[in-house]
C-alpha cells in the first residue's frame, strides 16, 4: 500500500483554511481519482511534543492506494486540477511524500 | 482521536534502521503505553512530489489515542525510556506532531 502524504507547514503569515479543504478540496479529489483511492485522512496540528509548541504542519492529508503504479496513473491526468486549488485554501506550498505503509 | 506522529527527516548523513524501528521500538512502545494507544502505523518514505525526489521523512510513526489526556498520561511517565531508545535506529532528532483527526 502507498500513502501518499502532504504536508502543509504551519507558521507565521501561512493560512490554511480547514472548511474549505475538508468540504470542497478533499471530496474534489476524491470524485477525480475515484476507485484508485483506497482512504483518505485528515489531521489538523494541534502542537510540537512540548506542550505549547506549535505545530510543524497545520494540516496533513494522507491518500492511501495499491501501489506507486495506481497513484500516478491517477494523479498524473489531474495533477493540474488538484494543484490549482491549492490557492483557494491556503497560502503555503506543501510538502509532498510518497511512503510505503510498513505497519 | 488524537494523531502522535513522530517524523524522521531524510539526508545525507542521516540514517535509520527501519528493522529494530519495527521489530524492536514499536512493540517496546506499544507495551509501555498499553491500551492507551487504540492504533499504531509506520510509513517508509519512498520519495516526493516529483519522481526521483528523496523523501522528505526515511520513515514515519504515528500513535493514535482517544484524548490528548490520554497520550499525555500514558506517554509521559515513559517518555524518558521511550526518547533514550532513539540512538538505537536514528542519529537524526525527529519532527514530533500532536494532531486531531478530522477526516
Amino acid at each position: 500500500m502507498i500513502k501518499v502524504s502532504v504536508l502543509y507547514p504551519n507558521g507565521e503569515g501561512k493560512n490554511f483554511d480547514m472548511d474549505y479543504y475538508c468540504n470542497q478540496h478533499i471530496p474534489m479529489v476524491g470524485g477525480l481519482l475515484g476507485d484508485s483511492v483506497k482512504a483518505a485522512t485528515v489531521e489538523k496540528g494541534l502542537g510540537g511534543a512540548t506542550p505549547g509548541d506549535p505545530a510543524a504542519y497545520a494540516a496533513m492529508g494522507n491518500l492511501y492506494f495499491d501501489s506507486m503504479e495506481s497513484f500516478q496513473n491517477s494523479f498524473g491526468p489531474n495533477a493540474e486540477k488538484i494543484m490549482g486549488d491549492l490557492p483557494n485554501f491556503t497560502n503555503v506550498e506543501p510538502i509532498v511524500q510518497i511512503s510505503e505503509v510498513v505497519i
